[in-house]
């Protein structure tokens, strides 16, 4: 038996980090080292998370998130799944060691602090390590991501947002200024917190949209759009509550460029995503049932050959694709795995 | 105690027509004279919908659908919850009788028996009384309604998409050729079919878009919007199914016209809907929770000042504001009742 | 047009208070003549509420829960739907002001305060109090409500499983220590409390027991029993949490008495429920969809020819039958309105 | 590499076939040589359920179901994903073609054809068989498991009630003529079927008992505990369809017998499940959501000291443990396998 790299998960208790968790424990190259949480430290695993208990693997105990601890567990990667702010503090000691990090917060998707400060309220922590972070999507970033120290894992709707249109930008399909994004998102994407307005009461029969005009992910998503479209891209983005647990939906409007046919659309999109592991480019239109629990993104397309403007439709599971999930995927790429082990 | 108004929903089997019989029982001014249904013919409305068993006036049985019976129950006005293409075969020998009909279905919302033949694919079965017909808006056209004798009441959608987009276009803030629409739908909306892909294991938890990119809704909004400018407005839609039973989100994108600012924007709005019973426009962000169960549509605004696009939000409840609740809204008018009545 | 009476909501701001208010802005012979909540003093009912702005009626601001402040209101009759404990502090100056009392939380429903600090784990807030309350369940209590100052509401589970059980004890019909009984409520029985079990992540798709095996309810269900049958009855009972926002299952078992048949129970629940307006004894089986937002109360009965073990079935909504409706439907009782007024 | 062993799943259209297909899909020791479908034959796995398009293994097409098709197909064994009684029909060549069958049908789940006949309302189709096939709960019939030739999988809430049960009938510590059962199950559990009353709109917001008192899963549930107690047992059984889509929880009342303890209870459950990797037995309360997407039955157990009874809890997948995870936990022991090989 070949031996399985051990790693360690820090800030195991979120909903992010809790599918980290499950999907770490049944991937054959992976051994979990180590989980942290402040809240539960001292515990086991399956006493925090039933779903846990019993399952091989899962015998550990949460420990204090101190670097030293952290050390200690004999991980050579970190799975970082903490509030931006807080995942900075643990990645520069962790790098430092000669450690690989795979981030899951938002404070290495960003190539400018700057940019960090406008969307994010405060400094970045740790801004030298920015130049040295790999934008964690394999679909734009393979080969650097292979060499990569510490890994930005993107966000959930940028993910959903990406895939669609890193393609036809690139291929200078689109007018840019003219795209606009809805998305609805399951409420875990709003994280296990003790809040009145995710409680089921208040979320079921509920759709709302929340965060606009300028949600944080906006500045991954126009920094990542405007590297596709050789020039600056500023979008308009609504992201919405939807009342189901997981999976994100995107819906994106925007005119191609003159001239441009839905059939060179499709063409760009296929040609893009031939081969790739995770994207499924459908006939049909995307659904999250179809996605959630997988590593997938589906994307569809369809001209509205009224208006003329094209229709592209996205859909994922946001705790997978966008976040664990694509997270393992760069992990695997970043130890020398198959892309697609634990993942399928 | 003032008399009643006799009235008889036609078609009462669906969702539709369910909840116009609920809305009506509870209705001080109307009585429900008859209920049609050939399925259910013979049977009370109780065995049927056990909600209503015990309900005062909820006594009656289902009646075949023929058109001396309907004339039998006495009733002075005709709710029609039935499929397109049928609910005219019922129209015209009613208003022939010198009945009022209040349409819930698409027969009658058109100008243009042309254009009922495009989204529709057949012929209209009753192009002589389309002009005679009154698009049930009363927001739009509350004095033509009073004196309606066919009513069509509008379909869910373009009631949550045309309520935001009139006062606009009215006031001519908007660049009319940039509106692209995403809109997500309770499955009530899809009505009460037996067909696997509205099964609750179907639905829950998915999220998807479907009928695009001509949806059949598309004709009545573009016909209203056309009139609100003052010349043609071919728009962009996107319905989605969302995992709920009932409510319809609203989300619109549109450029202003230059100069136009987000102060306009909202003035135009508020004043549209001052006074306005059953429209609201909030500070804040409309959530479907909070409209369903209501006659009321919720309105708001945002502009994004990174790229100047407005931002509309409305939410309603699909079988109140934009079905039969609609409808009562419209027959209070047309028989002088208060405006609210048996809806607030 | 007849005078309303001025209630004012005490607690305003929970699950239930709000439901008592959506109830009461719709009652036509009730005023809301005030609402109280300490978080929210000063704010108006519908921007804490948006579902209520624009209602007629809802133009009222909430305010500091202060004695002088409640009587300034001038209120005839005062709902409290406050925590079990803190309700005895307001009843009590209310009632010595001669004003009337319709307590929807637990503290006047024992007649016992032993019994209530066994339950409850604190001493009786106001046990000489307790003599003077009428336990508020019309179909039991009927006369002593008219008559009654201070109205306990019975509890959610507690009508769900008094209403089937009541005339079969009564009538001597079952073996009164063989009744086990498993409920199931929606999450809004939880209360709106920023607790991480009651996310929708964590509700949806789950379903679980909790609080067994002493549940508080357990106390005023066995008083009302043992009352029925004459000698103290104990039960088994289960509550589980189910993923749905509003409405109670209830299922009970339960040994007939040797000889009594299916019929005789039948007879027995139907001749108890004959003309009752809000207990309907059904040829099928009760299904929460059915009551919600209504104040009905389900009943089916079915008898396992194989065991001969008898199965009750109840159905109601938590926050009506089950809460405030139920408390309008005494108040209705206690100022001489029509009993169904406000709730049909 | 080892050998993978060539499965077929016939009625591959079902929720069960469905989740079946998934977790062969994901099996390290089993390659999916064939599906079958009527309504989808000629089609690619991942055209019907776009879930498995691109999945590795996934490439199959449907294959009309006939006998000859399915050993064609090379499958060493055939996983039945039929109707009672269909399934019969399969199963009877296919064994006698020295094909090992997995059933997940109810066909060969009874010893009696008798008892079929009264449950299933027509005659028993392969009689014959009922001797040689062996019930598949490989916590009460391991060894008879891996000689198997015909499997029949158990029924998804006889699983739910049995594994609780049955440590405690065989230590003679219930009285078990006082065995009452409340299951509720997801309604992927009512299997794919174009029905109104399971309607996304008709099972969001219900709750509901069906099928009593005289479900068809009494027959095997009841076979299984008299063989447990060594005397003929009979229960009273209500089932329950809960607003979910998938999971079953059982709530089960009994009185133990005179002297018999909690710690003793507790003791027998504890060791009959000792090391085994499917059930657990809970501190806690079993939720439904912690075992959904696993092939864990979790359970919990409580005696209410005031009245003497046991209260036993548990929760499972219906369509893994209580369908086609349990059929490949039986098909890993019958083909010598790691019991949890694929599972975990």
């Amino acid at each position: 038996m070949k031996n399985k790299i051990p790693v360690t998960v820090v800030g195991a208790n979120g909903y992010s980090g809790e599918e980290l968790v499950r999907l770490l424990l049944g991937h054959p190259g992976a051994e979990l080292a180590g989980v942290t949480s402040r809240q539960h430290a001292g515990k086991k695993l399956g006493q925090v998370f039933p779903r846990f208990s019993g399952v091989p693997g899962a015998e550990v105990r949460f420990l204090e998130p101190t670097i030293d601890g952290l050390l200690a567990t004999g991980a050579e990667c970190f799975f970082l799944a903490l509030p931006h702010g807080v995942a900075a503090e643990f990645a520069l000691p962790l790098v430092a060691a000669g450690k690989r990090v795979v981030d899951i917060s938002a404070d290495f998707r960003l190539n400018d602090a700057a940019v960090y400060k406008e969307f994010y309220s405060s400094e970045h922590p740790a801004p030298d390590l920015l130049a040295e972070a790999v934008y964690g999507l394999p679909e734009a970033y393979r080969e650097k991501i292979r060499g990569a120290k510490l890994l930005a894992a993107p966000g959930c709707y940028p993910t959903s947002i990406l895939l669609p249109l890193l393609p036809l930008l690139r291929a200078g399909l689109l007018q840019a200024d003219t795209i606009a994004v809805s998305s609805a998102s399951g409420t875990s994407g709003a994280g296990r917190k003790a809040d009145e307005s995710l409680l089921f009461a208040e979320c079921s029969g509920s759709l709302r949209a929340y965060g606009i005009p300028k949600h944080r992910h906006l500045s991954e998503i126009e920094q990542e759009l405007s590297h596709a479209a050789g020039r600056e891209v500023l979008i308009t983005f609504v992201p919405h509550l939807a009342p189901m647990t997981r999976g994100i939906h995107t819906t994106i409007f925007a005119m191609p460029r003159a001239g441009a046919t839905g059939e060179q659309m499709l063409q760009a999109l296929l040609q893009a995503y031939e081969g790739e592991p995770f994207v499924r480019v459908l006939d049909g239109l995307p659904d999250t049932k179809c996605v959630v629990g997988t590593n997938f993104c589906d994307i569809g397309l369809r001209v509205d050959g009224r208006t003329g403007r094209l229709i592209l439709l996205s859909a994922e599971d946001n705790l997978i694709k966008g976040a664990g999930g694509q997270g393992i995927q760069c992990f695997n790429l970043m130890f020398g795995l198959t892309e697609t082990e634990g993942l399928l």
